[in-house]
């Protein structure tokens, strides 16, 4: 019996989500669709995460296990060829980048020890159209050393339910730790498709955890942004924390800006991912 | 009466092309869609180009003719709030940048002068998913030196037949005058919203000329590919043009690396704008 770990690249914005859903368009579901074929066999995928609609993935994880002919290392190519629609020389919205034999044993998201989630924010006074399903346009002037300073705040082991958003099952227990962040401040012009020249920047914000609460990450950047904004201070980020009041915290940023980057196995890939 | 000069981007990734067509989602539909509801009136536009299906404009110009409530200046934000389907905050895949009262005799096709195309090539190892309806992906190493020494062919007016795709309309002339182009080879990492870093670059080719035959940039991007990958020396680009023959150029570059990028009205704009 193969227990195949998969490494999965997509792009979130034609998806109703990662889960699998009749008559829905998802990760799984096409993942699946496409796996089946090349195993000759009706297969189901384990994933780590499940992202939702619009949410994009560099580094989302799934096993695969069962007895197949197809050569392990042969899966990525011939299961992009198929994502792809098999069109030469095309690129589908999903792709394998990795396929890795592991042990019977492991699974793909109960052996996870953390993940990084991307956030992008695009800050300037026009939308960039080019740009409108990968990040968050926010027109108010942001001050990236602001969201910085209330960004230290989420390091340790906190109870972080103020950031949980309503509706999700509730969880075993509230309680996460943050390992790490960043949150850097670039030209958008750089990676910008259209006019050339932009008056906008680019922040990009990165966090590093042991586990995420339903829609964390995006409450927390919605708080940020309202840090950045000046509508809150950054030390006000400690009494959201502390209130565990959802009423507390900023926003929820929209699904587009956000990227589940990596999901590490051993201490050592998230020491290193994180850099 | 009012002849109002619209200045329009848009994602063509999602349109049957610009021109207006029973059926299909096209750039010239949506535009003439949304300005009706602003106008009170069935309304109608006049493109300078009509840019197929997949290609993108940053700046493509259309002129609407007739006697209006809205003032002019009120357009661009109206009708983008309608082409974002009318939610705050959210961008469609058109906008329009600018409406500027012009004399009545003014045309946006026939009073042109000049246009500015982008073609965007992706050169690496992997294709990159988060681009793959922006730029062409050329997975063989590309000598952007040498693409720059085959485009110096270009420049000048000559008979550029050798460029002309079948199966369109015949021009009156196949002579075009190219102003010039610009080659840039760039890190393509700084603009990624995948991974991060990546081995590859971005090449970005713009070309200035009087007039564009049909798929003429795209044709001349796939021959300058070519000898960017050594299948063809720099040099034949001369031989090449002088044929007059299509089957001696390169291939038809696909439509997502092609931007319309500027149209020039005036001699100095075309200037200004080549730089």
């Amino acid at each position: 019996m193969k227990n195949i770990l998969l490494t999965i690249e997509y792009d979130g914005s034609r998806f109703s989500g990662w889960q699998r859903q009749p008559k829905q368009r998802t990760v799984q579901g096409e993942l699946e669709r496409v796996l089946s074929v090349l195993c000759g066999q009706a297969v189901q995928i384990a994933g780590t995460s499940r992202t939702d609609a619009g949410v994009h993935a560099c580094g989302q994880r799934a096993t695969l296990r069962g007895e197949f002919g197809i050569p392990t290392e042969r899966i990525p190519l011939a299961a992009n060829h198929l994502l792809a629609g098999g069109k030469r020389g095309a690129t589908g919205d999903i792709r394998i980048l990795e396929a890795k034999e592991m042990p019977e044993d492991f699974h793909a998201r109960f052996n996870c020890v953390g993940k990084t989630y991307r956030y992008r924010i695009y800050n300037g006074n026009e939308p960039d159209l080019f740009q409108r399903d990968y990040c968050y346009w926010l027109e108010s002037p942001l001050d990236a050393e602001k969201m910085r300073r209330g960004a230290e705040f989420l390091t340790g082991t906190h109870d972080f339910r103020c950031f949980m958003a309503a509706g999700g099952q509730e969880p075993e227990t509230t309680v996460r730790t943050i390992f790490g962040f960043t949150l850097e401040e670039r030209d958008a012009a750089a990676g910008y498709a259209g006019r050339g020249a932009r008056d906008g920047k680019e922040i990009v914000f990165r966090v590093t955890g042991d586990g995420f609460l339903y829609n964390m990450v995006r409450i927390l950047t919605g708080t940020l942004a309202e840090i950045g904004a000046g509508k809150k201070s950054p030390e006000e980020m400690r009494e959201i924390i502390l209130s565990k009041d959802r009423r507390r915290a900023g926003h929820t940023a929209p699904p587009q800006g956000l990227y589940l980057e990596k999901i590490y196995y051993t201490q050592e890939d998230m020491l290193i991912g994180m850099k």
